[in-house]
């Protein structure tokens, strides 16, 4: 039935929807290899709890009163310092925003920057929760394929020599969601170059680029950035806790004052308890220690699901083979459709969840691919998922 | 300098800026009647302390994942019964939506339902920060005048008549921000028959409900609801803490879907850890006798600004008496700008903030018109602050 009054650009979607799949993804009975989730055994739950009572007994009541909408300075400028380590890239704490999660961060810009039918570029595939927020904004889609070494510089030129007028290029350079694969330093030199010649924002999500287990880091676009066009953003969510619904957002001055009123307008402001618990928890904390302790443990993840897929899988299944973050890519013969694949036998045989490709394609046209989560399941799911995932895809 | 690219609904605006207000209110010089603060020393602050240690010791490491868009059940089902209490609404705790603070509740409203140029009522003078979220849809505004028992029915039936398209009307109905009148039962009847005859939404938009200090209370619009046609929003930042970031949306059933799309695009999801710190200190504590200790100090508070309001204001100044929440409202005579006598004589003389109406009408045509807040400031800063304003007003 029609929702009464419901704006245009949410009228009902009939597709598949993300919603359906955490459902089934939530049924016991059931591997998940779906949702991004991290590994709960590497949260620092005890130092977590700590630093939220140490928080609330420095600051006393004043901590549940209204504060700043960009978030308190302490604790950006130890981002700014986390940001200088990981990324290379010298930013003042006057540049960071909080946000809630990296998610509000990808529809503030959004919300910057679209008005209905403006031309963006996204990756093809590309994170799901970034099509969610854009298509509030009633963009026109460009889409450009991910190879293994990022995006498709060449195509790229072809669209911005038809559409010069593109608002941004979005990407997730650093182990890609979904893909779980790093745009290589030519590219991120070319996609600047572009930017520069067609005046175009480079959108840099990367909450995933601290957990390399293999190779080494490629310097992040931002640190190349000359010209105030790439706005960064990252987030706690997979290095801390999800639950802390902490990301941010850093760019050049100018943008800061219109990225304030937009928050402002989105929420007022982030949690003043939320944010100064994390920033006694980074005081009294070595977050490097940390990340290593957890690369330790998504590594093996990462290794153990390699090999059952190269163990088992059939040869007419192709796969990436990531040197970090939470996830890798699934290619089935073309003809192959991966949602019905999981409504169908996936689900009913095999009792596995992943995200079909349909719904991370902006056009939503590619439908024989699939992204595999490692960082969540236990080494025995992933290989018993594994398993009885390659039963089902030799019968296709 | 114009922004590169931006979107048509964040051009720079030459007005005056909320931000730049805030600014001048954080001077520890000027006594701030502006920002509608609560008062620290009401804040529950070793209960929310204990709630969040308490919360995360029961929880262990599962409170720091990713959980579900719509907020823990067992807190939604508090809220349902709160709602009881305070609104006189049976809903079920699948009808209550979590959110980020009201203001994300009425972001999503806004979102949910407006097309560029579709057409919405808003009260003049409203709560400025709707305004900030509904501007972002860039809708056609009609504002109804308010009167000493809420909005100008008659006024309203005109513009519906003229314009039977709208798609929402947006109310604060009790206590209104900001001028704290409350609207009547015959005006609440009247509004939900239009609302029927139009077939339009009421935003019911409540977080001032449970600080009535004087007088009886009227009927919830939801509450005299039979259609669905009312989406009520409430929060917990006037009465318990606005550092929780918390609020949440009541709808029909229908509805929930819609806003739970819209809410897992805007951040995926609510902080868990906060939520079930709120759930716990609700179990652990009596919310209403907390809410009857509260109202005990802002009674006193808004008695003592009346109090020097009659005592000291010139005949040519009227002000409001309200009943319950944080604000009153005061009307100079026609000619003058309380923003330009803001910036000038009563920053510079009399040291003291308060916000112009200008900010606070869709239309930004009434700017002789001002909001005092009377919980933050103490009743020795209530008593020099409006000396001190009275003196500037006895001179223009």
């Amino acid at each position: 039935m029609a929702i009464l009054n419901a704006s245009k650009r949410h009228q009902p979607n009939t597709g598949l929807k993300m919603t359906d799949l955490f459902a089934q993804a939530n049924q016991a009975n059931n591997i998940s290899f779906g949702m991004g989730l991290p590994d709960e055994t590497v949260f620092p739950s005890a130092a977590l709890q700590k630093a939220f009572t140490q928080a609330i007994a420095q600051e006393g009541a004043d901590i549940f009163q209204y504060h700043s909408t960009q978030g308190p300075a302490s604790l950006r400028q130890k981002i700014a310092a986390m940001t200088k380590t990981y990324f290379g890239l010298t930013a003042s704490a006057e540049q960071v925003i909080l946000t809630q999660g990296g998610q509000q961060a990808i529809d503030m810009v959004g919300r910057a920057f679209l008005d209905k039918n403006d031309h963006i570029v996204v990756e093809g595939p590309t994170y799901m929760g970034a099509l969610e927020a854009f298509d509030s904004y009633e963009p026109t889609y460009h889409e450009v394929p991910v190879n293994d070494d990022g995006m498709d510089i060449a195509h790229l030129k072809q669209i911005l020599r038809q559409f010069p007028d593109i608002k941004f290029v979005y990407t997730v350079p650093d182990f890609q969601n979904p893909t779980g694969v790093t745009m290589s330093l030519a590219k991120r030199k070319a996609l600047l170059a572009l930017a520069e010649e067609y005046d175009f924002y480079i959108i840099e999500d990367s909450p995933y680029r601290y957990l390399r287990y293999t190779g080494d880091m490629v310097p992040s676009i931002a640190s190349l950035d000359t010209s105030g066009k790439v706005i960064l953003i990252s987030s706690f969510s997979k290095i801390l806790s999800p639950a802390l619904r902490t990301g941010w957002l850093i760019a050049n001055k100018q943008l800061i004052a219109l990225f304030l009123d937009i928050k402002s307008a989105l929420d007022v402001q982030p949690s003043q308890i939320s944010l100064l618990a994390i920033d006694q928890f980074l005081a009294e904390n070595n977050i490097d220690e940390h990340i290593r302790a957890v690369n330790a443990v998504y590594k093996d993840k990462c290794a153990t699901m390699v090999h059952y897929l190269e163990t088992y899988l059939p040869a007419h299944v192709q796969f990436t083979k990531p040197e970090g973050g939470f996830f890798l890519w699934l290619s089935l013969p073309e003809a192959q459709d991966a949602g019905k694949l999981l409504l169908g036998p996936v689900l009913q045989e095999a009792n596995v969840v992943y995200v079909p490709s349909e719904i991370q394609y902006a056009s939503r046209q590619i439908k024989n691919q699939l992204r595999l989560n490692f960082t969540y399941p236990s080494h025995e799911d992933i290989k018993d998922g594994i398993m009885r995932l390659a039963q089902v895809l030799k019968s296709i």
